[in-house]
């Protein structure tokens, strides 16, 4: 590699290293040819980051220090935050300030409105001037305004894949629609890495269960984004459940259809709305998504069935949580946002 | 054991010993003081029942041979037959016919018309004489008849759990209900014992999908026994997925209300319905059922959970698919028929 | 159950219920005809016991409550101890004082000597009266002492594997052996029921890893009661490790043998050592133990493998480290104890 | 990508596509600049290579079809053969004699004599004279062999680990080892995929056992390339067992030293063995090899303990089977032989 080529390289930061999705944005940016990770921050804990990450070891020397502004202005050009939500909204105005690009992976960033936030998270919003210029990342809907956005709210895990199973049909054929189930199911690794009980191993293997039933705080957002493509917006009824398996998520969304239509027609309308996309994989009809075909890419499958009698659609879609659900998503973002070709590093 | 008791024992066979289910039929009778498991029959394996299945030694001497009707006539009482479906019908008309009383896991007597039969089941039905006649084995709802009985129905796994989160309301609030979504996740074993490549430890560990999407042959028979309930009959959209766990139903049931009704309103209904019943737990209403609470049991936990604006109901429930899902549930049926206590060996 | 019979059963206490260990006990209790779990206790969690574990709800209305010695010694006759060491030596003196037995499943009284516990256990030994009376309650080796003890040194699960599988060997053979590998793996609940990262879903799913190499505070334990077998006491090497599963012990021995010795001979020393040992099945040469077959069972599987040329011999055992390996063999010892049929509530 | 450079890609084909290892070189190519995989085939299964393999939809529009010697011919420069043991030898003949390379998985070409193949794969060995000249592909041994050769026998997993781990030790200082003990634990996709009853989902999870106990064919493998190594020939002893993972290799191999040796002074062996090699990482003294820190790489980390007193030595290490155990390893191969840099389309 050219020493001219080195200078010109962007310079990225990570905070929240020690996390899942910060360290799958870390794991990906070394496959980059383009930009260098140039600061790693976590608040739990610091020194190499091989001692956090030894998988890394051979890969990478950097140290893992508490986050520090003064440190993250000089040393980077682009700051993914990987923190929790709360923490963005107080490290985000002064990195915008200072003219550094924000990939945001919490939920800070993805309600347009004060209200919504304080009702979902239970905290005022504390950053409403940025909240407002925001940019929703999930570039098959919104890729334009990326390219030219300072601060990304890269969406949640579950939103993108509803969102992307549906925009199809919400965008062009809301008529058909009255209301939306999403019975989605994730791994473990979507719960983020904690000491907990609930997320032990003994507690977790062979077992399943629904929680926060028709309560999560991901259907304002699904539902926030779906109307934004149809004023005419479905309710939404979201039930999320944990498998026993590291990563992944697999939505069943139901719609009970208000007209006839053929299955060849929707399959259609779903091949060409994402004719040009990548990364959404609008599967043969003969196909049906599941997680081991998603697992560690930044694709999201699309299934579609039909049963013409009862008029019931069912849509199912596969992704990676920590790649296109968080990660992978948030490096295709950054792609975009810095004009290199929208998949480097997520082949 | 005196002389006497072990006389007055009934004799009990098991045919299709070398699959889960009736594997598990034989361990559950191990710890059953009243019969004996006096003949086991495979037809794709034969030889020692502990070279079949080493967990055994030390419990068992039982020699395990090819089916043998007259075998079958000589050694038993009752007879179980765990095997595939089309098989159960070629054997049962002989055991009743000698008086034997015959339990059936598998689906031949479930649909009670030769049309549904050859429809799902793509055969035609070889026994209608008995196909009349046979109950249906959901014991919480068919007790009555199932004392007198001669020949069981054993339920299906995803049945079981359908019907008993929708009995009550059902029976008592049809009105309320215009169709049911039941988004099911099943463990591997509920697809019996197989050597086949999509049921290899790799193609599903860390893996999840959907099959048979709103085609599963379950279906017509949650419809049928929900349509005895009442005659007010919800359609029912059905969509089964695979678990990388061994054993579990979990069962996610949406239902659109056509009126308003309260949460608590629904709960009492459900608790006074199952007031007596020892295997069906109506959790309370800040608990939820979760696939480890009832593994290597008999019970199934019925969660309930509403969204009173949306009038979006979600019904949750969790069965072990090889004990009350098959297995279990077969020996209570067993327990029934022969006047035992309900819950013995099965608690 | 009449009056009388109720007034004979004997009042059982588990002190640290929250733990798997204790919940194991429990379990197997409720299936003990000839006893009553009176008493439960936790020091980090209180209340019904059914919001602590779901899964017991319909078998018991138990409130769980801080460890209180008076309550205790009001409400039981024999205490199981499933507490961590250094907690159990704090309250056995008092209950033994009171006239009440004990069996205790922490380490504390396992190693007979202050010297040994202090420096594996990183603590002053307490209760060395006490530490003398113990009796290890390996039932196989043990039995005639257990039925006199009134206090039982419940051993570790990995000890309980290795012994087992080498005790006829170390008895009768101690000759033929220099050294001994035991290369243990283990599934996650020996570890405990714990917040901690390491732990975690994510952190152990499809891992695999070795920890505490040749430094594990079971080593000592298996030198010990080796060394009671045969003066001539053979040198221990001991790995553990953490297999990505819940439950199960699985124990690969190495012995480099100074003599020739055919493998049936082994063979036959094997099977008469244990001919009247229910719970340790010695497995035909053509068959090898696996987790799957003790599983939720009191059994210890064992098998044996000879390289005649090179002069190795090696011993595979398996067990289920919460029931052979903690509560199952607990139980095991209170009904030798309290002169029940050994095997009641364990078949 | 220009023209000319396309021109001047080696054209790849993989002989066996449908197996684990084949569907992993070619996952590994598609991030491979310098080569174009231009054939596949398999025997069991022909057509869209998406068919086979949904997870490659959008990467590839290769088609499948039955191994035909013209058509390799035609279509490749370099051929991976990822088929059974004695298929490779029928095919590999003539496409060395047209001039191909060939990179063997299969175990045909590794041991160097047609008495030990006999011996351990029960057949005659049908080419002795390529025999004679494969070279072991283990570069970090046989780099410089690698880089003239025209057919490579690709190691073992098992034998990968092994000898990795034992190289430094057995070459340097012999001296101290009388006998080598190696646990192994294996992940199932090392068995290949079958569709067969014993490596079905519900017989492997939650299950651990061990397998070809001290007869696996391995065993050779391992002896002769330490004995090649150094004329002092340590005898091997060889316990593989199954783990209920996907994928990975964990082995623990103990040694008896025959002399005093701090493990420093080991460590620092090792680490100037492996000084320069980019895929061997000796970890620090206060690390320890886990499989998650291998999966999907091509890493092998090896990890040092020992007990001064005992003078015992346990040496544990960690693969991928399926990348440094068979196709990164293959890929590794393939570029030093074709001049590429080692880790291309590795990292």
């Amino acid at each position: 590699m050219s020493n001219q080529k080195q200078t010109i390289m962007k310079r990225i930061g990570i905070v929240g290293i020690s996390g899942y999705s910060g360290m799958t944005v870390l794991k990906i940016l070394f496959n980059h040819p383009q930009v260098r990770v140039t600061y790693v921050s976590a608040n739990n804990t610091q020194g190499k980051l091989t001692d956090i990450w030894p998988q890394f070891q051979g890969l990478t020397k950097l140290t893992c220090s508490k986050y520090d502004i003064k440190e993250a202005l000089k040393l980077t050009d682009l700051v993914f935050l990987a923190v929790p939500h709360t923490v963005a909204m107080q490290i985000t105005p002064e990195l915008l300030k200072q003219g550094k690009k924000v990939i945001d992976l919490s939920a800070d960033y993805r309600l347009n409105n004060k209200q919504d936030y304080k009702k979902w998270y239970n905290m005022e919003h504390q950053d409403l001037k940025n909240l407002k210029k925001a940019v929703y990342g999930l570039p098959e809907l919104y890729r334009e305004d990326i390219k030219k956005a300072d601060l990304i709210a890269n969406p949640g895990c579950y939103p993108t894949a509803a969102i992307l199973s549906l925009a199809p049909l919400v965008s062009l054929h809301a008529q058909l629609i009255n209301s939306i189930i999403i019975d989605a199911k994730s791994g473990v690794s979507g719960a983020g890495r904690k000491a907990t009980l609930n997320f032990s191993f003994c507690e977790l293997t062979e077992n399943f269960k629904a929680y926060k039933i028709l309560n999560h705080q991901h259907t304002p957002e699904i539902e926030l984004y779906l109307k934004k493509l149809n004023k005419i917006s479905p309710i939404i009824h979201f039930v999320p459940h944990l498998l026993p398996i590291e990563r992944g998520i697999f939505e069943t969304i139901y719609i009970q259809l208000k007209e006839k239509i053929s299955l060849h027609k929707i399959h259609a309308i779903y091949k060409k709305f994402y004719k040009t996309e990548k990364f959404v994989r609008v599967l043969d009809l003969n196909q049906q998504p599941q997680l081991k075909n998603v697992a560690h890419t930044n694709y999201c499958d699309i299934g579609l069935s039909l049963d013409q009698t009862k008029q019931m659609l069912v849509i199912t879609s596969a992704i990676d949580n920590l790649v296109k659900g968080a990660a992978g998503q948030a490096v295709q973002n950054m792609n975009i946002m810095l004009g290199y070709p929208e998949e480097e590093g997520l082949l």
